[in-house]
């Protein structure tokens, strides 16, 4: 899940502004305890159009930063925004692939992985292949969401049905939307120790209106409905249906409904001895 | 649901003093930030065998509280635990109907109800009466689970199916089993202000081996345990099916396996103007 995907266009600027504060409050619940000491070598793998670096070098102005992305285009969007919003970060760009990444051996003393280990068909082993990159006793943070978390008032199957098709989608394309919860026994099978996973969920009503337009709104539905054609070609659901399904998600967002969603956030250490 | 059901008997020492250090990490998680002023009249509704209530007055030893049940028998165990764990607490004790209190309007600082709504056919009515009871400005304190908020690794639609089941059981008697997400306009719309709904949410995985088997074994899988001869009876499933499903449920308390839970809690206040 892209979570930013939403905010970079097509908005009036009141509602640009609204949006930014929002994407911040959802970053702070995401990033919010990771922060890493003066000098130390962080890698961020799969940085994407930089949604996350922003965040993450705005909470480690001493760091020094290897930003990873498999798409040249990307990359470019990531440094552009990183750029306008931190100058001052130090972050080398790199376009490679996480599975042949151009480093020896123990060259970071931190990783940080957001919303990519839910694209990949070897989740593990791409855990695996980051551990050897660490220092002994260096840490790994992972970030991923589990679409089965997304429920709602009031409810409704068309809803549930839309949602399940991206999952769905998702998994036909070797990736998997319901990762968060197997965070825990990906990191152990890994090689990792200390394994801590803690949810960290978003409920949304009308009390917080900048998050149900930020987030359930833009954000989680703004996905969904993205998929659609491609729901409909694969024959998971019929246009009728599929739409049925985006508008009861819409009507969640009303005064009268909510919003719950949990993004799982994991911390592993490379043992020592390893 | 009754949160403490499983852990009042059939334990060895060790493994009851194991399940009560979790029962106390349960009622942290539920109870935290509720504590009332000396002096202040409180009305727990619906206090059942006193699992919640013990909590409440341990961390209100000033306030004045009245608990009531519909269930004399529930009550004289209420009754005979808190004198065992607080005797020193400030409780009356009420047989009386939730719908037919012999309180006149006003009488009460603060109001604390759990796990009792699920319970009603007429929730939004309930919290509507409880609004009379409360001083102009006093409060409303309700936490409430949801069951379509349980998933687990290994997913299994076994035991989704299970979990189904108790849901169709408890809305066939008139209750609702989903009804945490629904909080915020049960509130809003039975004339409270400043609601507040927010979840509390159990994430247990092998890091949390007393989580894992205080809440996922022995109080969530419990729970849905006791409904099998209902469940089978009732046509909802076969005995094969249930027994595969509460399996799968086990299956997810193993080393590798992730549990997740939220609960809401509810805060609100009777208008001033009221």
């Amino acid at each position: 899940m892209t979570t930013s995907l939403s905010y970079v266009h097509g908005y009036s600027d009141h509602e640009a502004r609204r949006l930014e504060d929002q994407a911040d409050t959802l970053a702070a619940l995401l990033h919010g305890g990771t922060s890493y000491p003066a000098g130390s070598r962080v890698l961020e793998v799969g940085c994407g159009v930089g949604a996350q670096t922003v965040h993450l070098v705005a909470a480690s102005p001493e760091a020094e930063f290897v930003a990873v992305d498999i798409s040249a285009e990307s990359l470019a969007e990531a440094r552009a925004r990183v750029t306008d919003q931190t100058p001052a970060a130090r972050v080398t760009w790199l376009r490679a692939d996480l599975f042949q990444l151009p480093f020896p051996e123990a060259s970071f003393d931190h990783i940080f992985v957001c919303f990519v280990l839910e694209h990949l068909t070897a989740p593990q082993r791409a855990l695996t292949t980051l551990r050897r990159l660490l220092k002994p006793g260096g840490t790994l943070t992972v970030i991923e969401g589990d679409h089965g978390s997304a429920f709602f008032h009031p409810h409704s199957a068309y809803a549930r049905a839309a949602i399940d098709c991206q999952v769905r989608l998702q998994a036909d394309a070797g990736g998997n939307a319901l990762i968060g919860r197997e965070l825990y026994p990906l990191l152990t099978s890994a090689g990792y120790t200390r394994v801590t996973v803690r949810p960290r969920t978003v409920y949304a009503d009308n009390s917080r209106p900048a998050l149900v337009g930020g987030f359930t709104r833009s954000t989680f539905i703004g996905m969904i409905a993205a998929v659609r054609d491609r729901a409909v070609a694969a024959g998971l659901t019929t246009a009728a249906d599929w739409d049925r399904g985006i508008t009861d998600l819409h009507r969640t967002t009303d005064a009268d409904g909510t919003f719950h969603y949990t993004f799982f956030k994991g911390e592993a250490v490379r043992p020592e001895s390893d």
